[in-house]
């Protein structure tokens, strides 16, 4: 039995404008079958964590839908931010919490929007990873890579399955001499690791936030939770987990990995969507209501017809179409990274509404 | 029609130890019916206010359980703060959101946790308020007092219906004064106004405050919500509505009210709580499990049985008895308003486990 800690923030841009940030992937259902990629994790990670030691670290914008789309959760373990303050402080807050209610436990760090293919490959991975963890050593589940992926970070291994490095998102000729190297692995940012363990890291590499997250931690479960949160949230380093302690961690000799085989995607895009989902016999992927399309000589073309509208396309290839009430989008399949730059364009041209 | 708008914020001390800051009044059934303080609030509001123009403002703590209680509520109507900045913020957060969404619509505010015998009456007299608001006043909801209640602020009125002052709460003799005057009335802080109006005054008034919410309103049904509280919350000044806007809109003739008679009750403490439910032939009332309760020879007593444990009392008279897992409280029922020093007390001692 682990603590399943699920930070649910973010909006993935890269699928704008069906994931906005007001309504983040997390909360839908993207690939066609009833559950939220929320719901959908929380269910995956029932066998190892049942309900009582599940958390979803989540902000003020969200808590109510995923406290709506959990009614299983207790409320005590629905973790509300105040404001955003990176995936350190999210985890590392949900480790002191733990930590006071049961000290020395084994959690894990899981993201609320990624895709698994094989449960059963998964859960077993995260068992192996929690037996690494007792040990006192800060697990990752590394992702054997399948192909030279640049959207993805790697992480070194050596040949006793200590980590030695994390590494950026590398360039493509880099990202083939990795994969063919056979010592890498793709970062998914799953962590597993003893809640003492980590939070002896953290003190070491990054003492004030430490420091403040106790602080938060020790006033949690009385009546002091919300005064003491918005004196010291707000002051809290804006620092990601990998960052802040993971990098450190790894060059002290302290993490190691577990590698696995489970069919792991983080749906960054709607092209890898479209890779994921079934298609017609030429390849194209409706993500909604077949009704709303009309193709005509069309092929792997990923179409996600949202608004009612009907979404009508005559002898294109290899192209996205996204329809919502307030936007439509077109972009290749191969430039599908790039709908991040739009959302950033819009961000700064003050058209937040669309954000 | 009106926005109804309900802060849900605050632990009514004097209820401890069976209301805490961690498990709030407003999240209780108090009073032996099936919904909750917060639930009865909303239904009774239903005949003037719609799920779609219901609004909840409340803190990180509660947020879960107020999206679950409320389960008819559109999630984009409960407003999360990110920490405690007083009534002001809170209902001045929510006209600014309102008044985005539904420009120079009318909103009344009304408290988490009254009682309210009468609800015909409660609506007829709100409805007479929104006709109020409509010229553009800022109303009030007046209780008649019944009694010198020292426990309340008071309202001046003057003959021609507006409000000439708003008072704190008075000593017994300045009570007695009020009562028999028969120009004021209780302050039970129900506010109906139109959204415009409110937030003209506010920026009269507090100019800093008013640009605060106004940012954060801006930026709410966008992607950036969450960046921009995180900003400008923190900062935001810490002061109620009273002072911040109706005592000075009363002295520059702007505050009218309506008179209610409807069997208003704060449920300040359990003293009033005894008085309002129904008691055995010798006065007493037991809150919870009869079955938990052994009661010989008392006469008014107010038994809150929440542990399971047997609570029995034998020969006292006009005695709170509070029972819960962690905590008993007794106190004397003219005593009741004192439990608040005993919270402050623990909390100015460290022991916050227990508030």
């Amino acid at each position: 039995m682990l603590y399943a800690v699920i930070p649910a923030g973010g909006s993935g841009t890269r699928l704008w404008p069906l994931s906005r940030a007001g309504n983040p992937k997390f909360l839908h259902d993207l690939t066609g079958s009833s559950a939220t990629l929320l719901q959908a994790t929380v269910t995956r990670l029932g066998p190892l964590s049942p309900p009582e030691m599940t958390y979803v670290v989540t902000g003020v914008a969200h808590a109510a839908a995923v406290a709506r789309q959990l009614p299983e959760l207790p409320e005590d373990n629905i973790v509300v931010e105040p404001s955003p303050r990176d995936s350190c402080a999210a985890i590392g807050l949900a480790a002191a919490i733990i930590d006071r209610r049961d000290p020395g436990a084994v959690m894990g760090a899981f993201a609320a929007d990624h895709l698994i293919a094989d449960e059963k490959a998964f859960q077993e991975t995260v068992a192996a990873a929690v037996e690494g963890a007792q040990t006192g050593r800060l697990m990752t589940v590394g992702i054997r890579p399948t192909h030279p992926e640049t959207g993805y970070g790697y992480i070194h291994v050596d040949r006793t399955g200590t980590v030695t490095e994390f590494c950026e998102k590398p360039e493509y000729e880099r990202a083939v001499s990795y994969v063919d190297s056979g010592d890498y692995l793709w970062n998914a940012g799953m962590f597993v690791w003893r809640v003492d363990a980590f939070l002896a890291e953290l003190k070491r590499q990054q003492p004030d936030l430490h420091a403040g997250l106790r602080r938060i931690a020790a006033a949690w479960d009385t009546g002091e939770r919300e005064q003491v949160l918005g004196e010291v949230w707000p002051g809290l380093t804006k620092i990601s987990v990998d960052y802040a302690v993971m990098e450190g961690a790894a060059a002290a000799g302290k993490v190691g990995t577990v590698p696995g085989d489970f069919g792991w995607n983080d749906i960054g895009d709607f092209h890898t969507l479209g890779d994921l989902l079934p298609g017609d016999e030429a390849g194209n992927v409706v993500l909604g209501e077949a009704k709303n399309t009309a193709l005509h000589n069309t092929e792997r073309v990923v179409v996600v017809p949202r608004s009612g509208r009907l979404v009508a396309a005559v002898g294109v290839h290899d192209l996205i179409i996204v329809d919502t009430d307030d936007a439509v989008l077109v972009v290749p399949r191969d430039r599908a990274q790039d709908v991040k730059k739009i959302v950033d364009a819009l961000k700064e041209s003050g058209a937040a509404d669309y954000v």
